[in-house]
């Protein structure tokens, strides 16, 4: 796919200084950007590469000043990152679609296939499995009995979804993610050994979620657990039985969620955190990477962080006189030293 | 499946107060129940919900006092926990079982295949693998050669064992484990660069282990990595080479175990815990999730916590303190001033 | 495959003590060694073994001193641990190797494989894919569409490669590893949605690289993710996109890198490590497992410990003051009691 200069600054409603003709093919980063490329520039840091850059076509924000002469043609948009987001989909766009079955692929005389549906090279699609229209399945996933994928749901090489596990539309799932596997769920006996308790509920993910790679979701001992609407979580996620996710909430790499764990929608959630079981947390809540959240947060909008997690500014405080430590008992040491000073000091007065 | 109110108290060993013809097929939790639907009550917290449950069937604990009329059939019993657990499996029973061998599948000439075997589509077996009574192997699972499985052990989609691994009976492994891939061995050279170690050790997993989706457990460099009889892995957890995990132990997701280490029996680890190699974990040990294990533990019985990892108590209240830090500072700075102020009055005094 | 003690002495190029004719066939730790076995010596913890093993044949240190008659034969070398690592691999040679195209499998008639090139049963290599020769392939991996792969790289069982990504040669890369996955970029909206940031990038694996299982590398959104030459990462870790790994640098299991981090060479990384986007890591560097590294690490060598990351001897030594926390409460309140009573006396003085 190719554009000349003028084409972007019309698809980007941006003004064009410079070249219109120059023809590009290709997106870059501006440090890497070469001849036939189109790159932007958003953050105030690079804007030194916009005068030694090889790309033939940068996208800047409206408000740079320019202070020296540049080789590449401009486009002065009202913000650099979207316009540029928006290029990189057009340049994406039907990457992705493939299309009809290729063989060989299992695929159950029960099961039900839409329109339009890409099912991959050993995929496996079970008894009274529902494929809705324009759902891809790649190469080696395995969708289990009595499955449901709505439309447009990208299902990505070596995914495993359990039985009766229910997944919406236009949902990306990631290479060798696990949906539906059995909750952790064991009651001890009087003997020290351990006797499984059945996980007899499923797993919903509804539209417009991503789940990254390896990411595990565990079915619900009995009900669902639940990934709302517009969810997006990050690689090797755990995410145990019987949670729920609100809407809009991201959680990124590495992160665990244990059983029945309630989080808030419009969360932003850092990576390696962890949280204890049978907690709520309340939306637009924050939780810094590797924080370990012991208890319910009750309040919309609260930043938490470490491990116990607290109050983010009040940790960030202790966490700077933990570095001084030693220096604190020094100082204490020496009080005690003068402290005794003055009373033995006041003994020979007296 | 469908049972009567009067079959479940029978089944239950319990007393039926209410409808003993209302039928039931199906559980659900308290909050969620409605009519057909069997549900319980084990916490006091959810006492509340007796008078507004739709539920057909709720089994309670006899101590449980009913302050208010009820609209459902009460099944009394003596652990209302242990009932519903029950109720699970009766409700669960076969829904996993599958039979004969589904095509196209990889089947090795030399492989040995018991009675009552089912392959899924796609599932590899390699040369000279052996698989006993009733051994499930789901679909696009990864047998390699050599491998031996226990009868009535569940292999789920695309698990991947790697040669001469061995499990046990009545096993059951998750979508996307892996067992068997090498350890990470490797000798640095002068260069800077590192020669691997090669890794000609195996799996050892005994009977009834559970292991969660997508955890891996790396063979051993020589000798066995052994994970004993009864221990069950949640999702996510790396198992070095070499580690021994002692009978009954149960550990949460996300939790590494380094090479070499030696994790005892009936020990019950959290969710992200870190254990360096080399260690010994005594028998009945407690990890809190998050916690960094540095050194053996020697005591049975003993919970530890943190990162550094210590005794539970001595950290819960070194963590208190720290977060009244900031505090302690300034009473340290203040006492400094008034010691200041002391000296200074005593040396006009003198 | 077996040798005479006095083979296993030449080739090791060790003194021998006791009988040269006695058979190995393979290998074995000191402790578990039986008849026909070799072990070896290396940590002086377990030279009491040395008067009790089983062993045939014993690899140890020259420096070593036999105090106790010795029932083995010995082979005294210059460093037993080298020697046995010799013998690893001379035991485990051409393990792994299969050759030929296992049915069913499914190769793109656009791809392009060469000499003596192993593809498993249901392996799938995408369009336009090119793989070099004494390449292994094994069941259920996915080569995704115009991925190349260098010459005797082994991609184990359920790996899965997204299109376009580029390995080099003499990599192996272990089961459920997935390379090119889309990094984690969206870019929030003004009702509290997020809208994808297309990920047109790829991963670049240099030569001599390994992978450890489940591990994820997520693709760049321009330009490309880089794992360079020699790099061990264990299994678990999540290298999220446009991150760079500096050669020849040691990553182990569950470690986590933020987008745009670039490590820097020769670097040794512990387990559980996270490191947030957008930052360097100096050459050199060591990080000690669990640690939080939050800013860049600019000088050479630095060891990092603790969440965030710190100096590792100053973060002993504040843990330490950690542990004493209530003590150095008490001591500051007795302080103040101490202080409040002479102030009070000195009231009554003047």
């Amino acid at each position: 796919m190719q554009f000349s200069a003028s084409q972007l600054a019309t698809l980007l409603n941006g003004k064009l200084e410079g070249n219109p003709d120059v023809i590009v093919n290709s997106l870059a980063k501006i440090e890497e950007a070469r001849k036939g490329m189109v790159s932007f520039i958003a953050n105030p840091k690079y804007e030194e590469f916009l005068y030694t850059t090889r790309a033939s076509v940068v996208i800047v924000n409206q408000t740079l000043t320019v202070g020296k002469p540049v080789s590449c043609t401009l486009i002065k948009v009202k913000d650099a990152y979207s316009s540029f987001a928006l290029l990189l989909e057009k340049f994406s766009e039907n990457n992705d679609l493939k299309n009809g079955i290729q063989q060989p692929s299992y695929i159950s005389p029960t099961a039900t296939i839409g329109k339009d549906v890409f099912v991959g090279a050993f995929a496996y699609i079970g008894d009274g499995a529902e494929l809705e229209d324009h759902v891809q399945v790649h190469g080696g996933a395995f969708i289990g009995d009595h499955v449901q994928i709505g439309c447009q749901t990208v299902v990505h090489a070596g995914v495993k979804i359990y039985h009766d596990c229910i997944i919406g539309s236009q949902v990306t799932i990631h290479a060798g993610v696990v949906i539906g596997s059995d909750g952790f769920g064991f009651a001890p006996q009087s003997d020290g050994s351990y006797k499984k308790v059945p996980q007899i509920g499923n797993v919903v993910i509804e539209d417009n979620v991503e789940i990254g790679s390896n990411t595990t979701i565990d079915r619900a001992t009995i009900g669902s657990t639940i990934i709302r609407r517009g969810v997006k979580l990050d690689n090797l996620i755990q995410i145990a039985h019987n949670v729920e996710i609100g809407e809009n909430t991201v959680i990124a790499a590495q992160t665990g969620v244990s059983g029945s764990t309630k989080v808030g929608r419009n969360c932003v959630i850092g990576g390696q955190v962890g949280m204890v079981g049978h907690i709520h947390i309340a939306d637009g809540t924050r939780i810094n990477a590797q924080s370990g959240v012991s208890k319910s947060i009750k309040t919309y909008g609260t930043t938490v962080t470490g491990s116990p997690a607290a109050d983010y500014i009040s940790t960030l405080k202790s966490q700077a006189v933990f570095r001084n430590l030693p220096d604190l008992e020094k100082r204490i040491t020496e009080l005690e030293n003068q402290i005794r000073l003055l009373a033995t000091e006041r003994e020979s007065i007296q």
